[in-house]
């Protein structure tokens, strides 16, 4: 894996803010905005937030070409850019769309920055609750209504003492389902409907354990390196690496990691 | 259903809200504290979500010790208080402990007054998010990240274009759940596990329908009286009144209500 220069990790992290401050103002005018009844989806030709993650992902396009035009981009909505660096930006302006047209507040933007290897920097942003968490290129740590804080995973516990979260409950195939459920019934507590901040749970210490299946890179890339820097393992569910989507199991340890990977297995 | 002079609202307003301000700051130093791993469950004999659920119910009896001498008391904690005036505060310091023990946003305190006619006022207080949404004796409103708002339900739809909240999919007894389970099916989204904040998304007009079961008085009271308020209705699943707890059925407007009242019962 390269060695990033401190000069270069820093300019990549004031980038990485840039663009979760260009998203955080593109979105948050759409949240909970009369825009968002069923009415004006068809007056408009899309749907609110759609809108707000196009809105979104353009201002972060916009970023990347005056502050870092030779990386890459892989976004949701407007697919590939090639670069020249060898790094490329991975971006889910919304990541949660069904929880941000409900209004809860635990949909984010998702921006990771990869290379050959996989993520190397994560950011979950959470613009409604103004929490950011930030892992990766020598950081660990989260802003919010509580002040700056370290990102640390759980300390170690058996998968009978570990809390765990899904999205919800009708997650992947039927196949997936019962691996899920052989997890579920293993484990303390099961809660649901976090969207991607259930991972960021993982990365504070809150929780123990995510099982989710039928995810794209730019849903799981962010998470991988902001849990990896805080102590944890994400991974596919068969051990491998998690970044190109599908199935993904993040853990607070790799002892807990290897108990709930025993478990998806059989 | 007793008139409420304006001097009098105002003054159970503002009573509200210093239950809701001492609650907040009772609750939220315990809030992702060390103090919430297991190990520290040991040393002090409680849980911490107990701890911060008890100094918070102190709190609110200190405040209307002080403000409201007169009135009684339902407390998730430390039970009822008789009063003289007829009135009744109506208090559950952390609904959602398991929500609050994750780490997740969406545990509230919840705050209600009743009469011997059910709530009256209620408040639904987002510690962590800054959110508190009020409704009753004359008031349907909410502060929060984006500021002031008003609160006002969805513009009434067909269960077919509905969005539904539970807390969890393992709701109630094996009937609750087939009962659950018709409305879910003919519903357009469901979503899980956003506890009191389901019901404070109602209000705000975001969703369109909250169905729980299992529920004790304190959890349903201050609901009641923000989403009625905010034209929406709230009932049991027999169509009678909620405040008394068990299962619950909270609507935008009547028609839906109707709609899914139906379908839960057959």
């Amino acid at each position: 894996m390269a060695e990033f220069s401190d000069k270069l990790s820093e300019e990549l992290w004031t980038t990485a803010h840039a663009l979760a401050d260009a998203a955080r103002a593109s979105i948050l005018p759409h949240f909970r905005s009369a825009g968002l009844n069923a009415e004006n989806k068809l007056a408009e030709g899309f749907d609110p937030v759609t809108v707000a993650d196009r809105a979104a992902e353009e201002a972060m396009r916009a970023v990347l070409a005056e502050m870092r035009p030779q990386d890459g981009i892989l976004g949701e909505e407007f697919g590939n850019a090639a670069g020249t660096s060898g790094l490329t930006w991975v971006l889910d302006p919304i990541d949660g769309t069904r929880g941000f047209l409900a209004g809860t507040p635990t949909w984010g933007v998702l921006i990771a920055l990869s290379d050959e290897t996989g993520p190397r920097l994560g950011v979950i942003d959470q613009p409604y609750t103004g929490e950011r968490f930030c892992g990766g290129l020598g950081r660990a740590d989260m802003t919010g209504p509580l002040g700056p804080r370290g990102l640390r995973t759980r300390a170690p516990r058996g998968l009978d003492e570990a809390i765990l979260f899904t999205t919800f409950p009708e997650i992947g195939t039927e196949a997936d389902r019962a691996a899920f459920g052989r997890v579920r019934d293993a484990a303390r507590l099961t809660r649901y409907g976090m969207d991607c901040y259930a991972y960021a749970l993982v990365a504070a210490g809150q929780i123990d354990l995510v099982v989710e299946a039928g995810l794209h890179p730019y849903d799981i890339q962010a998470p991988i390196a902001v849990i990896e820097a805080a102590g944890g393992v994400v991974t596919d569910w068969e051990g491998g690496p998690a970044h190109n989507g599908g199935r993904a199991l993040a853990a607070a340890n790799p002892a807990l990691h290897a108990e709930a990977l025993r478990l998806l297995n059989g």
